[in-house]
């Protein structure tokens, strides 16, 4: 396996290659350790300087469930610090298949350009992107589908990546050619836009195979792994209701974000639940689909496709974080409603969360009514036009917070919360504090441990324990869904990788590179200037009290400090 | 002297006395120590743990020419950083009758109140505010000044400190009742407008006499150091033609921001320069003053009252920063429109460096026309009104950057640049990277050098000693006009606080109180996430050439690092 590094500014390509116990090393953990060595912390985010790297996993394009996701790094330009994004889809496949473990986008375009670039076996093409400039992800889909085929991936930007917004995501698209599989958070998308880099068309069609793949050992542990996936209890909820299956657990909980993060309980929360819009998609049928794969050989299937009334794609997938994010926070109650906002976000290529938090700010400073869908939208038509208000909600929360001076900005390091309100789920508290990414559930979501979520005593160690976890899933370009399936039994994972590369990787192998993996995301923050006091959730989480349960956060700085000891 | 502590959440008023040899620890050495000791770095400088400190110098209200500086100092908003900021006028004067040294307001109001604090030999008072809520500066001092008579000095903020905007700044009174006099960098009026606090009454009247006051050696130490700052031939040009004789000096040296700083030169500095302004005050005669003091018994009577065509005072006063900020900067080369310009930023209260800067990047963003005055008036009109545009202008150059996506931002640490371009005066520009206070002229300005400022031969030096000697004058609450006069031979100054306050206070140890200070600083801004990385003049200032000399920035990290070694 090689690294690819694609300088823009000389149109240089560079294949470096890998040997096995290197290959191995991918994701997040390959992400974070160039960062740490290769990025100067306290570079400009936007600037020639900084770099996006593209990794995938030790076991893409391998057959295994799930293994396709695409980790994407570089410095933040909405939290200045450390990041990783990962997304499901199909590119991370078709990186493994041109035999590449990594793509590095190195300097900048010469200033207005702006390229697609095209690779497949043959090598590394610049072509102009004059044409598609400020084109929705949509529509930039289609014509790229329509000029180099269907058969390829694409990792694309809307106009908010092109504009350098900070919540201006990467999308990745799924195996139907949909541009929504997104690597959302942390403003990525602004810098893959300002380096010039509109799309990258990835063939389907590379001829590298892993030369274990065939193997009788390999194809015997996929063989566990895959039915120890599809028999998994949580799993079969995941593919029924999708991730929206959290929506009245998170409720019942109190910790449903509201109004700006304001209640923990939304009205309406019923009428967005998973049951809802699984009975929705039932009812109208046409293209709605239940359950769908976003990668090949998925087994999860969490994704879904939400039809409108009369039976046609109103968007895909629909998730839990963004129906709360731009539904409850919003005072939003209507899955139509929500799924539209969805798919204009999905097509400015910014991130349903951030806006949400964004939006939420908003509406709190009087510039949106909550519970008007048309205030909403109407925000998020003008960052089309880049407009100060359309670039104020696409710079994020903690921006619109800042300009329009509003207190009640749920988010750490600038990051905007997702949904799960920390005053409800400390757990998942924590790990918005201490993860070096900022407010991030994706870093170590705690809400299905069987505790009292309410209550502070342990989630220390679940929070740890949940980010080292998802580090090493992460490490592997795993989806953080199999964890249910498979988190208590590493080893079966470890089989895969050490059949598949003829190396002796062990589990504990595995959780050390995990922890270091985030020690070095911390070692990188500390030295962009994010100090400890960036490890904190608002201080208004202490004073407001989350009703109806009259909720209060109440971690002291002590005890996150101890989280990661740094 | 005492130090008078003011809880706004309690409106506890605690008194603490201070020895002799504290006494004289005032100025910017008081606020910056009290900084570092009380306010914990990583605290919101808008929300309650940051503290406001107003100190004056231990030579105020004691007959010395221009030793009425105040200072204020706190956590900034605008930098994230340590701040500083100081201002002529008579309250440093009044507070010094009262016996006092340093003002310190804590905590915050409860939300939606907002007082009038006034202070008198009888003690400290809470008045309510809601009568001057969103009153601009100048009806506010009429309406002070009316209820509690004109024997008092006020310290007051306008709309944009009570919107908590980051380039408001605290407005003093003038000898003549002018809220002309500004602290105004860093955001301070935000610190004190959201404390609630919206003015600072203070009598003139007070009690207190230092008891050496009338002794014979501090009246001969008076008279030589008086007489010295009269006979000072750089004084008498400021007298003059003020700080705006320096517009065809900087001119001439092709680095007169101009257009947001894209150019060194300006077509129509002749028309903005000291020389017009003086002849335009004596051809209208009325109300103008070529020269006037700000604060009682200055020599160096640098002010000015600019009248209008009727000879009805503009503003008062005019100055070379703002001149060029609101003037060149913008494309402006009438001097009518700046002194409309900067009577507004009086009124609203905010930097006209900081306002300056911001409306430069937004013209570049094309939210406005340079030249247009009708343009620059229309954002700050927006001001008043709290809208989008106008909070966006008042949140200064560096946020309006980030939101709109302009690189060329002339700002360090998010503090917009004074009117000194560094590319052309390159020592200015090492004080404006190396500073702890952001891009800032006063804390050591070089331009009066005789030296080539276009070379870097030297600068790191002559930054140095100008810093610290500016920290060194800032301690004691000294006019840095003075420095011309006195800057030679510090025993004068020395000899005056010895015999005034009967210690043997020593060159040396004034010297080492100022590093001490700046260090301080730089301490509480590393603390405050403020790295290295931040001791930096922005990279475009590398890249881009400044016309017509073709200018470049072209100092390496490591000798900025070399001026304070850390």
């Amino acid at each position: 396996m090689d690294i690819l590094r694609i300088n823009l500014a000389t149109k240089e390509c560079v294949r470096q290659s890998l040997c096995s116990s290197e290959a191995i090393i991918g994701g997040r953990a390959l992400t974070s350790k160039m960062l740490v060595e290769e990025i100067p912390a306290g570079c400009d985010p936007l600037g020639p300087v900084n770099k996006l790297i593209f990794a995938n996993g030790a076991l893409a394009a391998a057959g295994v469930s799930s293994a396709g996701r695409l980790s994407v790094g570089g410095k933040s330009p909405l939290t200045g610090g450390a990041k990783e994004a990962n997304a499901g889809g199909t590119a991370a496949d078709s990186l493994a298949k041109l035999g590449l473990r990594a793509l590095v986008l190195e300097d900048k375009a010469p200033k207005g350009e702006s390229y697609i670039i095209v690779l497949n076996d043959e090598g590394c093409f610049f072509h102009s992107a004059e044409e598609y400039k400020g084109m929705g992800n949509f529509q930039l889909a289609e014509a790229l589908f329509g000029k180099y085929g269907k058969e390829n991936s694409l990792i694309t930007v809307g106009p908010a990546g092109e504009q350098g917004l900070y919540a201006a995501g990467i999308a990745v698209t799924d195996m139907y050619g949909r541009p929504s599989r997104m690597a959302a958070r942390g403003g990525l998308g602004a810098v893959m836009g300002t380096k010039g880099v509109k799309a990258i068309v990835i063939s389907k069609k590379g001829s590298y195979r892993y030369p274990n793949l065939k193997s009788e050992e390999f194809m015997s542990a996929r063989k566990k792994f895959n039915a120890q996936v599809a028999n998994s209890e949580r799993v079969q909820v995941l593919k029924k209701y999708g991730t929206a299956s959290t929506v009245m657990a998170v409720q019942n909980l109190g910790a449903l974000p509201t109004n700006n993060f304001s209640a923990g309980q939304f009205e309406h929360a019923e009428k967005i639940s998973g049951e809802a819009l699984y009975e929705l998609i039932q009812a109208r049928g046409g293209e709605g689909r239940n359950w769908e794969p976003c990668m090949a050989g998925c087994l999860v299937q969490c994704s879904n496709v939400v039809p409108d009334a009369s039976g046609k794609e109103l968007v895909a997938p629909l998730e839990y974080e963004t129906i709360c994010l731009l539904g409850s926070n919003l005072g939003i109650g209507d899955l139509d409603e929500i799924g539209k906002l969805n798919w204009l976000c999905n097509d400015l290529g910014v991130d349903t969360i951030e806006i949400g938090g964004a939006l939420g700010v908003m509406a709190e400073a009087g510039l949106a009514n909550f519970g008007s869908y048309a205030d909403f939208e109407s925000i998020l038509q003008e960052m089309y036009r880049g407009t100060l208000q359309g670039r104020l909600a696409g710079m994020g929360a903690a921006l619109c917070g800042t300009i329009l001076g509003i207190e009640r900005v749920p988010a750490v390091k600038k990051q905007a919360m997702s949904a799960y309100d920390p005053r409800g789920v400390k757990g998942t508290g924590i790990t918005y504090a201490t993860t070096p990414m900022g407010a991030d559930h994706t870093a170590g979501l705690t809400v299905f441990f069987p505790v009292d979520h309410h209550d502070k005593t342990g989630q220390v160690e679940i929070s740890r324990k949940m980010q080292i976890q998802r580090a090493a899933y992460d490490a592997m370009g795993l989806c953080a869904f199999l964890t249910s399936a498979t988190g208590q039994t590493p080893q079966v994972i470890i089989d895969l990788v050490n059949t598949l590369y003829g190396i002796d990787f062990t589990v504990e192998q595995w959780n050390s590179l995990a922890l270091e993996t985030i020690k070095r995301e911390i070692e990188f923050n500390r030295a962009a200037g994010l100090g400890k006091d960036t490890d904190r959730i608002p201080e208004y989480f202490k004073r407001e009290k989350l009703p109806p349960f009259d909720l209060l956060w109440d971690l002291e700085d002590e005890e996150l400090e101890a989280v990661f000891g740094c």
